[in-house]
């Protein structure tokens, strides 16, 4: 089973924080591909595909051209899951949804406007809380939900950088070597 | 049992969305109030107020001069729990933090650069995984674990709009009137 999650409608400079942040949670909270649409931003790319680089794992991130065409195609492949506050709470669909979890899930997020289409064409709608707050929040809340916390315990392959949990400070492994920095 | 934020490092356009949707994020997850060190930004103040006219409650923003006098002062108040990659994976203290929900809480959100003071001050430092990501899902994670997902479920008193949830398209009540939009 594969988590692919498609940001819309991407704007340059005003969304590259957010697109980033949200890339980095999709690849943090478990998933396994970030598409995105809108305009094409390198600046985006070279953030996530920098920490891929450093902490490890097969994470992608790739742009795409026509959203819509992408998920009509796309839903052979498993369930189509739209983000949105307008939807029914997750606390209602969250059963549903993981007797599904051996399929594919195409998780679509919101950017600045979208489509009535991606309405209809998504298999669930599912609000994250019914108040206005974050796409990330949203994503993460999702995922979180989803894989019951174990997303955010995923391990990641080749990493050239991982951190050694403690109660204060920083401590992180580099290369086999420890390094301390409060 | 009161749930505070405190967001340090705030800079100017730079940070305005990311700080905009951790309060937000804050409201809408459950927080009672939120406060900002680093630099003054009255479009984020504005853009967090007009959601609570809009969306009801009453939940505020503040700026703070200084943070660390401020978490220094607040520590009576109850427990200081920051939120960092560095610490102790979430799992591991969310009993405990269950077993004292009837505490007041200071959650303390990183921006552009941590002292290690903070470390040191905070009772807990917390990880949401141990992964780059966003503290937009930091903090949404935290808050939906903290209350059980009750957090988003919150009813906001005065509210001027409300969504019906629905499993295709928009759905809002405005002042008793049900508006649909596709």
């Amino acid at each position: 089973m594969t988590v692919t999650i498609l940001r819309l409608s991407h704007r340059l400079v005003r969304d590259k924080r957010m697109s980033t942040h949200l890339a980095l949670t999709a690849r943090a909270f478990g998933a396994d591909e970030f598409f995105y649409s809108g305009e094409h931003d390198s600046s985006v790319e070279e953030s996530v595909n920098k920490v891929c680089e450093d902490w490890g794992g097969d994470f992608h991130i790739k742009y795409l051209d026509n959203a819509l065409k992408f998920i009509r195609s796309w839903k052979r492949n498993g369930k189509v899951i739209h983000l949105t506050m307008y939807g029914l709470e997750l606390e209602e669909r969250i059963n549903e949804l993981l007797s599904q979890k051996d399929e594919n899930m195409l998780l679509v997020v919101g950017g600045s406007k979208v489509p009535g289409s991606i309405y209809e064409l998504a298999d669930y709608n599912v609000a994250i809380g019914h108040q206005p707050h974050s796409e990330v929040a949203a994503l993460a809340v999702f995922l979180d939900n989803l894989t019951k916390g174990k997303g955010r315990k995923k391990k990641f392959e080749n990493a050239h950088i991982e951190i050694i949990p403690t109660e204060r400070g920083k401590q992180t492994k580099n290369l086999g070597e420890v390094i301390t920095d409060a």
